[in-house]
């Protein structure tokens, strides 16, 4: 896999064209944190599966829209080049374009609102990467969510942005009496923890849910790792707490939980004992989070998408925890001491 | 004009009074960033003529004690003189008094709430210019929007400050089913636009709009060009998207955007045609960003005031931008390269 | 009093039990912002005097929970020892631990929603400490509202999770007919600013207010002198503007305006006239406030907590306002010149 990475790079270093491909590939892949263009390229081709297997094909279309207007866009606006070849322009634009037709029905209009969006969404990347590097940690898909969420919003008050499986907006209910349980079988537990690593995508799908573990795994074992922990954390955690069956059979209670192990687990910290510990305190509270988002949103009728990650990820990685294994020393006064 | 505002400015330096009545004007001109008493004087002639032309006067009188309440806080509080005197702890005092009497029925307990509201615009001034000067943007007009929602929202928990126009908290409901459309007339164009300009303050009246443009070309040509491009390009992206005819006319989707069209085009960059592209840019998502948080703040039942424009000039604002002319020489693989 | 809390810190530093018993109890006093370990008992004392009497023990076993495991937490990940010791770390804990039960029902899924939320609040304190400290103001109870909002959200979608007094979500309704005024009485206002100082711990308990005062007055006067005018400023203010007697009576228009006052009178700035009049507006302020807070948060279904007392004394602490005396010196031009 090294050695055909190795050569593709050596064609891109020849070709204008080629690394122009290479740099969108790489912008999809970021949406897990993975700067390697297969990976992107697997992203794809899970999207396009999902996207037709739903029947709505203008999903697959979007997502290259997205991804092409919003690196487009950052060409133009001479962004920073180290990022744009790491393809980190990329993947907010992905993710509008999937968002888009995923929750509105195609029309001149919202094709309109759609590379608005995704153009927009390199600006916001820019500007919350601003905010963001004074804190000391990633924009993540946050540039994604506020575009989108302006986007979905805006249904509610033009009329040629007609809506499909958005809100309705309705004031949440107590869950104890109202949520249906059920008793989980194998089965039921196996394909909601893989759906929930192709819901990252928006995508309720099986087949697209295997080919993103096969993309994060020609990449990083431990992302792949910490993906499937992940999902398997939150299916448990979301069962304990009583969530809706359907839900968490959709992958709906997972998405959120996986991004937030991937980054905690194994990209922004080495992975340890001590590091797992942390990302598993930080996995379970974003179940919690995804719930109560959920409910947050509710009365404006629009999806969370993935804020519960993007939260409870700046929660733990602002912090800046020493996580290095301690040294070997005598406690003082039987209290840690830190540095 | 340079001349008089000369001779005037020469007035200013010999007397304490007029001293202190320029820096009240100034503060009415930065509303649309004008640091220019005239243009000041004219806002005031405009509010005037639309409160009077509705019927409800109270918003003149809490205009000017807005206006002057925030600008006494920020002397007690010694705040930084240079920006006393070019008016920049006034604007959002106007604001204030502008907005509670056009929301609320005026009686002693929401006089109360005007004066302790734009006394707080001051000290809310001097806190969110500590955040935004970290981010490299100014302020604008949060401090007002932010002020002005908590009495707004207080006005449901409070039994003495009764509410003329404001609400009722409502859940959105999708806008294709219910918006009603129209056939734009020549005069419907016109007066949209203007109105655009007036609803800065509030006000859907003609005659203040007419005046507000006035006020901005005896500052500044550019300033007023982009407040008139901003709003047509609002009520055609409106149009195009199909909002509610009705909100169009009132000029509820041009105010935003025209504020939004003046920052970005006229003071802090440069004009030029890149800039009118970013800008215009901008401007589009203004529109969009009006329309969905129309519906973000529906189930709190309180107006968006300027937060559409602040939100998306933030958004364009804190990237940095370089937008002077690219030099010419040769691209780089098919790439602009940046610096 | 100074010469019993002597003997203590000589005991303190000759046993690390008593060491790690000291840093709890000064967790529970810098609720109020009193780094005293006694404060901190009485604090506890106050706790457990309110959840007996009202029925409901759970709140004084999560309180002492949600302490212990949010110190053990910080201890855990090694967090600044100083801060740890002067009870910074305990808190946000306790008061996770006394909210989720007066807001849920407690079962084996709530108690694994209160631990994991104390560990948690310790994650967000050293979180936010990371934002606030750019702004150079602190934390306050933020961690504590943050992470509590959360687990009060997450009721609406875990069916294991179920509420007593939580909610129900609805959309606000203009007070001015719906809320039932009252002549109030010498008794009514009495009981009313006591109980305003009990529910700072959540609590409508008039012995836990007398228990509360005294713990502020055996660490500081001012301290115990501001939080009773803050009370008693905002059952003032909160009659005036027509708020519902019930709500007065329970406390609820004063515990965060009780801390506004603790916070700006005797803790970040030196008392004063000047400060006291500062710290009036923001007192005032909070009051209203907390009516639109109650507002906003309505149609999510959670209480405010203290985020009207955070969001105000943020406002008012960021502009780093000069109250030292003024220079006896001519004005300059009839204004107060800075510096």
């Amino acid at each position: 896999m090294t050695r055909l990475l190795q050569a593709w790079d050596e064609l891109v270093e020849q070709s204008s064209l080629l690394r122009l491909i290479d740099l969108h590939l790489r912008g999809a892949g970021q949406v897990m944190f993975q700067n390697n263009p297969l990976t992107g390229l697997l992203f794809l081709l899970g999207i396009f599966w999902g996207a037709i297997a739903s029947g709505n094909p203008a999903i697959a279309v979007g997502a290259v829209v997205g991804l092409v207007v919003a690196t487009v866009t950052a060409i133009l606006l001479q962004s920073d080049e180290v990022s744009l070849r790491q393809g980190l322009f990329g993947f907010n634009g992905v993710l509008v374009g999937v968002a888009v037709p995923t929750f509105l029905v195609m029309n001149p209009a919202t094709w309109f609102l759609l590379v608005v969006g995704a153009a927009v969404s390199t600006v916001a990347m820019l500007a919350v990467s601003q905010v963001t590097k004074l804190w000391g940690v990633p924009a993540l898909t946050f540039p994604f969510v506020l575009t989108t969420w302006f986007l979905m919003l805006a249904a509610y008050s033009f009329g040629h942005l007609p809506v499909r499986g958005l809100g309705p907006p309705a004031l949440p209910v107590p869950a104890a009496a109202a949520v249906s349980h059920l008793e989980p079988s194998a089965v039921f537990l196996l394909t909601a923890w893989i759906k929930g690593i192709a819901q990252v995508f928006l995508l309720n799908n099986l087949v697209t849910g295997v080919i993103f573990i096969a993309a994060l795994l020609v990449s990083s074992i431990w992302a792949a790792a910490f993906a499937v922990a992940g999902s398997i954390v939150s299916v448990v955690v979301a069962l304990m707490l009583g969530a809706s069956a359907a839900d968490i059979d959709a992958g709906l209670y997972s998405f959120s939980p996986v991004l937030t192990a991937i980054a905690l687990g194994s990209v922004f910290f080495k992975p340890s004992w001590r590091v797992a510990l942390f990302a598993l305190l930080a996995t379970v509270f974003t179940v919690i989070a995804q719930g109560a988002l959920d409910a947050a949103v509710a009365p404006a009728g629009i999806p969370t998408f993935t804020a519960a990650f993007i939260f409870i990820t700046w929660l733990f990685l602002l912090p800046k925890v020493n996580l290095e294994p301690h040294r070997h020393e005598p406690l003082k006064d039987g209290i840690l001491t830190g540095k």
